[in-house]
């Protein structure tokens, strides 16, 4: 049986980690303020699947209590990934493979750079989850993960028998993976919806329900989307004008979603916007393509962020 | 003697409107809500250039009760613009000139519309003042304006005697007038200033010294001056990066200063976007100058906007 080690007990992987260790898996959860919480009561999860309760889990909040584990789900915020050349060598065995959920670009090179190259794959996840509280987790809607392997410079890589099997311990806890050959492919697709609409939330303090609602800000989503599509059309990734528009009107059908980055903006937490706007940015400069509403965009969130997180430490 | 009709006494009218009347002139305001406080009370203006009281002043609620006057100052709110076609026609006598003291574009043609190409002048303001309350204006910083003649298509005009003699004027109320042989130059150049302030200061909800803080956002300021210059240049009026320089640096030295915008948002009023922004960008496009960053500014100010004056309207 598979063993695995929840990096970041928050909405993803508490909600994932949570699914695993219902269907029967050996999960072991890292946590930070909801340690004591967690560690009594355990993790609650209110899904539109239905809802359940995990009355006793694995939970530590030290890496050094953890076991190395067979597979480690790399779910912090990105705002946390300095402490990764502290967190992830005591979970690591022969044979461990890092799953890095995290959004945006860089992390896994990050991964690679401290685990090894061969020990990483990326997932983007598909899913609306929220913490709400301690241990207590709403997940509203979706929640696939697309899984590719890691290579240097991103070569698109094929389907691994890993991979495989990954599928098949996600499908007995009902969580759909859907393999892809091409993991940087997969994570431009993702920065299509990420980069506009966590910015803009948190820019316009508004919904994707808000936002869609407005004829401009549609608008001005297709032209951010343009521009991620432009980027990775730089590295060869082609993303066609209709996936864009399968993204937007995904969007205008989903109920009305506030996202991590306002999530976290509104509770005072630095904003992900390194890996999310960022690296995506520089990436793009790197081989020579041109951007402008992504460097405003970013702009205005470095702004936003920086007196954001001032206001929080002056209140504490 | 010049007599002077001052069409919307706020910040603006209400400084200019009283530094005339100080200074001898025979001055009518037009009011709205503030008029039955300035009939009895008159204009209270705090400056640093000295404070004084006008205890009585020509204070109307209609322009039917106003006379007609040699010079009206248009200082309304621009959103307040549809109105023109009933406020102005009452105040035009023979010679009457109508200076346009509001800011972006458009403005002038539609006077012109409405009273004759020939009555029409521009004038850019270069003040910090607000209204504080009922006919009392606090004037922070600056005063000047630039001066000049319209004609069709903003062909340049030249020096004119009444440009001449309105600089007279305005000296012995010790206003300085600075004559500009050239309109469309000057309202492109005051743009370099009006549209990244006025904008980012809602988008941001910041003053010009947080912004100027923000090294990010400089950049993104010096951006958007570039795009207004480009759109300038699609009109052959040239605006040196040395001007923007010089316009960052201004603003980096000035008094923590919240824009008329910012100001108007925070009233829930609505925005100035048309002339500030939209009428720029539609001139932009007309002569096939690309803009990105400008239109993306439109787009956040007119989703703010509509939610702004909304949240008023369900407020009252």
């Amino acid at each position: 049986m598979t063993s695995y080690g929840i990096l970041g007990t928050g909405a993803l992987g508490g909600y994932y980690g949570a699914k695993l260790q219902q269907a029967g898996m050996e999960v072991h959860f890292l946590l930070r303020s909801d340690y004591a919480h967690v560690k009594q009561s355990g993790l609650t999860i209110v899904s539109t699947d239905g809802n359940f309760v995990l009355p006793e889990v694995n939970a530590y909040d030290s890496v050094q209590q953890m076991p190395a584990c067979d597979v480690v789900l790399l779910a912090l915020k990105t705002t946390q990934n300095y402490l990764l050349p502290q967190l992830l060598p005591p979970l690591i065995k022969e044979n461990t493979v890092v799953l890095v959920l995290q959004n945006g670009l860089g992390v896994e090179e990050q991964v690679a750079a401290i685990a090894g190259n061969e020990r990483v794959l990326g997932g983007l996840c598909f899913i609306c989850a929220n913490k709400v509280g301690a241990g207590h987790i709403h997940h509203l809607d979706y929640k696939a993960i697309v899984l590719g392997e890691y290579a240097p410079q991103y070569h698109a890589q094929g389907i691994s028998r890993r991979m495989e099997q990954l599928r098949q311990d996600f499908a007995q806890a009902d969580i759909p993976l859907e393999l892809t050959e091409d993991l940087l492919l997969a994570r431009w697709r993702k920065l299509v919806w990420n980069i506009p609409y966590n910015g803009l939330s948190v820019v316009l303090d508004a919904t994707t329900a808000e936002m869609m609602a407005s004829p401009e800000i549609v608008i001005l989503v297709r032209k951010i989307m343009e521009e991620v599509a432009a980027a990775a059309a730089g590295y060869h990734r082609l993303i066609s004008p209709s996936y864009l528009d399968k993204m937007l009107d995904h969007t205008s059908k989903m109920k009305p979603y506030r996202t991590s980055m306002k999530i976290d903006y509104d509770a005072h937490r630095p904003l992900e916007i390194e890996t999310i706007l960022l690296n995506p940015l520089k990436s793009a400069q790197a081989v020579g393509i041109k951007l402008s509403l992504i460097p405003m965009l970013y702009q205005q969130l470095k702004f936003l962020d920086a007196r954001n997180t001032n206001t929080k430490s002056r209140k504490d």
